[in-house]
């Protein structure tokens, strides 16, 4: 099974291919869709609708995982992050990918056994659980690779169940 | 000067093609996407994604509008309408249109004249420079229109400076 997980966001989309055969996990591919800031936003969207299609052409994962995402505060932060994650679930659901969201404690509970993890703690267990010799880099990375984690765990459980 | 305006969101997203020749301003048609509320969300967003790609090949405008957007407080509605946003800048996008932002206070002065103009007062306006018999319903298909026209109305002040 090979899953991508998506960070979404204007400036910097994050994602990450794993799949998992018998036990393990591997890393199949990870990066960041990076738009300027001096872009129009239009364009931006564009960008992203366009460069997640071609990863997804590229890695033909079978299923998707985005974190759903809560706001209490910065309003003007939700209606730009809500714009990328728009389109990138547009993108997702075009490639005709079943897509699960989860919830911020629900991806920190599946890759750390608890949900009062700190950052650090998460990516050291994304670096831990697929045998990489580093963290990944940027955080949107880091952070696209541990909710696909989080779904494959959570596909395991379903099974078990 | 054929114009799309579009006042978007997940559960209604307005939309309204006006033109003008002379001094006239004429709807040519106007309406809404509506998506229930138990879809999943990213199939909602193809809807919306799908049906104004639809709209736009069907009445081919050559000039697109959408309100640009400010939440001060609910980051939950900011996240939503960010969603919807997004997709409907794509499909405008894509379909290789201009796409102009609109503050909401630039709609309304251009509608009415001056910034302090309620709701109903700027539907009046939109039903009056249209030359409409009835406010068009819902009031998402009326707000598409008034930013329709604050589009014609500012093109025309740009061409005559």
């Amino acid at each position: 099974m090979r899953v991508i997980g998506v960070d979404p966001g204007t400036a910097i989309t994050g994602w990450g291919i794993i799949e998992s055969s018998g036990n393990e996990l591997k890393m199949v591919a990870v990066g960041t869709i990076i738009t300027a800031a001096g872009t129009p936003l239009s364009k931006r969207l564009q960008i992203i609708y366009e460069e997640l299609t071609k990863i997804i052409e590229q890695w033909q994962p079978s299923a998707a995982a985005i974190e759903e995402l809560f706001f209490s505060k910065n309003a003007k932060t939700a209606l730009a992050v809500g714009h990328g994650r728009g389109v990138a679930m547009l993108a997702l659901a075009n490639a005709d990918l079943p897509i699960t969201e989860y919830k911020p404690l629900e991806v920190k509970q599946a890759i750390t056994g608890h949900g009062g993890a700190d950052k650090k703690q998460m990516q050291q267990m994304v670096k831990l659980l697929l045998s990489l010799d580093d963290i990944p880099r940027p955080d949107d990375a880091a952070d696209a690779l541990a909710i696909a984690i989080c779904h494959l765990h959570s596909a395991r459980l379903r099974l078990l169940e």
